[in-house]
């Protein structure tokens, strides 16, 4: 599989769409930013976890530098958010949704680009994780929360879940699409059971669940 | 043109200087710190943005770590800051103008250092614009404030534009040393109308402009 | 030297151990996460340093995610603390004498493997102190303090002065178990010396020592 190969950009570049949309509706409702604002948090959110994959696989310049469609997409996601935000502004659940959907996406995408790039199976594991909780950690960071990989005990887990169901499913000779599917809509699932069952604390900013 | 050329390294030195002076003064007014953290802030400020930029191109170890210069020159400036920070301490203004100095700076030479390293020109104009953001948002997110490149309109704005100029001119066959100045001081009088505008909200640290 | 070689494995992942126990304790402590949020902590505490000397020095991928020590000994220190945390949960000093043991231990295993890369004495000196001050400063921004590196006086200090004892006993032509051990101890005292002197001001999550 080539690292741009149909299937591993469909899903990074969706879970790009995704984290643009949440990381810019998260820059309107929470920190009530304006459109410069809103436009550079969707693009860090969109963008951060796959810049630090590449960096630490060593695919430099990161993707996001050398392949004009992630900046493309992840701008176009943070300003679709802009324009039609007033309406979605005051649900919570479109920026869980979308946050899960990028989480999801980006463990497969983030595990099949580390197998590409020569990595182990557990290495594959670990920076499909990684590339998945990274963008939604830069988002927190940015704006003064705790981070939801902190705070959440299904986000960590289900992004190492889904990896794993990818790199497992591909050893046991499953092929590529079915793999990466099936641990997309793994992690999916189990995170949005975590939001459901009220797992997720919705820590307000600044004071969290800090003594 | 040589990374090392005068002209890349009077302008990215320069740069440092300004952030060094401008990330210490941030340590004396906004936190309150001590020496050391008078000087660790300092240098974090003036040395981030470029060391993300090296990573990026793949330039490592960070020329940061690698040209002794860069370190004396941030530690001058945050030193020199500490000395005479006192006198410095009540207004906002030297903070903020130093701010745009080391902007506009690392704009144009993070863009000519791109270029240098076989990025193409959009490759350029965005790594220029994140070389300067860099070291800014290492300050704000390290003394936990909003960093200024989310809460400011014209901040990544006149950067890009920064680059942007320096890039289209030089491909337009003009000469580096105009083009980067031009493009330098686009960025600058870009940013101080930003400041003089208000447009700059002066949050403060923890609440910001969060609901 | 290997950079696996037992000095040097030895060194780094009893710092890795030290730390894990510490970004747990302090994730139960100070912001009472869950166990995910724990082991999270934990992790990123105890390998996030040698991750960054890793890109740093171009070793990518990170050592973190090629060697399966490393993520072995962070999680078993991490759940250590978990289990083990109600108890030590009411005293501050574990925490800082680990914090100061992480601290020690990676200032001279930073440096030890930045000479082995090829890295100058001055290099080593420094990417010995980042690697040192690293995992601590991202535990601390993941929580919303001010980092240590910028409250207290002897932290980065001991750290430099670690590196640099091992860097000059080895170009003194001195074997590298004392120069590692002298360095580490000494660094150890020192920031020790710190602690006890009150140096170590315990700004409060959030606000800090800020205006």
């Amino acid at each position: 599989m080539d690292p741009a190969s149909p299937l591993f950009l469909t899903l990074d570049l969706t879970g790009v769409f995704a984290f643009a949309l949440n990381g810019a509706l998260t820059a309107i409702r929470v920190v009530r930013l304006d459109v410069v604002g809103v436009v550079t948090l969707g693009m860090i959110t969109a963008l951060g976890g796959g810049i630090v994959r590449d960096v630490f696989i060593d695919d430099l310049p990161p993707a996001t530098f050398s392949d004009w469609r992630y900046l493309a997409v992840a701008a176009t996601g943070s300003l679709v958010a802009f324009l039609f935000g007033a309406r979605l502004d005051r649900w919570v659940n479109p920026i869980l949704v979308l946050d899960a959907a990028g989480l999801s996406l980006f463990a497969v995408s983030g595990a099949l680009k580390t197998l590409e790039f020569g990595g182990g199976a557990a290495q594959a594991v670990i920076l499909g994780a990684v590339t998945a909780v990274g963008g939604g950690t830069m988002r927190d960071v940015l704006i003064g929360r705790i981070p939801v990989v902190l705070r959440s005990e299904l986000y960590a887990i289900p992004a190492l879940g889904g990896a794993l169901t990818l790199v497992v499913a591909i050893e046991l000779g499953m092929a590529e699409v079915p793999a990466a599917v099936g641990g997309a809509v793994l992690c999916f699932l189990v995170r949005m059971l975590g939001v459901h069952l009220g797992l997720e604390a919705p820590a307000p900013p600044g004071i969290d669940r800090r003594t």
